[in-house]
């Protein structure tokens, strides 16, 4: 079925071009015409998969959150509770230049959402995937010796989602907090409490 | 001088406006002609305070920080330390009407502030304010011995710092989250394990 598998393609390849024009120029110069620039694509065509602006946030986003979510498995083998849950926190912090990028993607899909239930509920399923396995890692750490703090695990799960999310603000738009080491500083002191 | 009070009071009416109109409407309707309209002012007299469209998000956010510790501190009457602390988090965290609607105008300003170095400036100043705050607030609590955490108070600042801007995203955009009981849970619990 080479159809199939070239509109898989495509559709990659528009993903990728959109998540980096709005994580390296911004959500206001990721427009259809540009997207359509950089992969060599005639604009009209595009349409069918962006009918409406929202439609290319919402395509980065997804991006962002599926290859961070494919990093975090790739690293994990063999790592479970408190080693995976420090590979978890890794992936999602903007410390590095990958993920860094990647914040400047989730910053204008925050704002976006605020008036489209589509992306907010795209937000909410992200949030409560991610809450689910730190759910699942603290529980290993318990089980493992590593994980021993009095709060309960969903309220742990909340306060690293919280601090997670708070990050990708802090990091890009904050000089005294955006540097790498504070910010591991921070998420590490936050898992060390949990002993 | 009356020409200084009511150009001061000008000045208020005016931010007053552009907050509640990113608040309510989003950022994109808080037009210089729709504030205009609901302060019933001349549109052209309007480009003083507002040279570009970023001034807008500058004076609404400044509104809402301002705000915001202005509550703080009437509130704070006769508290320290721990006590203290957790007014600080109530009136950020956006678990009201007023807060909800004040996260509303904190979501574009970040966005915004990604490409605008001093809408950065103005992130980063802001929350230095907040950081020296937590830090003192710490201080008298380990003062009247409700801190007690090994965890040193600046690294705990910044912890408590990353919770609070994530809560801005998740309770706005996250129904799990969003309920202003989870909020306080996080947020109490964070502070139980300081003691």
């Amino acid at each position: 079925m080479p159809k199939l598998v070239d509109h898989e393609e495509r559709r990659a390849r528009i993903a990728d071009a959109a998540w980096r024009l709005i994580a390296e120029r911004g959500i206001e110069a990721a427009t259809m015409r540009a997207i359509a620039e950089a992969i060599g694509m005639a604009n009209g065509a595009l349409k069918h998969y962006f009918p409406d602006k929202n439609s290319i946030i919402r395509v980065a986003f997804t991006h962002v959150f599926d290859s961070t979510n494919l990093r975090v498995r790739e690293r994990l083998r063999g790592r479970s509770g408190m080693a995976a849950l420090r590979v978890f926190c890794e992936e999602i912090m903007p410390v590095a230049d990958l993920t860094d990028l990647e914040a400047r993607v989730v910053l204008p899909f925050w704002q976006r959402a605020l008036a489209d239930p589509d992306l907010k509920r795209l937000y909410t399923d992200s949030m409560a995937l991610w809450r689910g396995q730190i759910i699942d890692f603290l529980r290993q750490g318990r089980e493992e010796g590593t994980v021993r703090t009095s709060t309960p695990d969903d309220v742990v799960a909340e306060q690293l989602l919280a601090m997670l999310n708070g990050l990708q603000s802090l990091a890009l738009l904050d000089a005294a907090s955006g540097t790498a080491d504070v910010q591991r500083r921070t998420v590490e002191a936050f898992l060390g409490s949990l002993k």
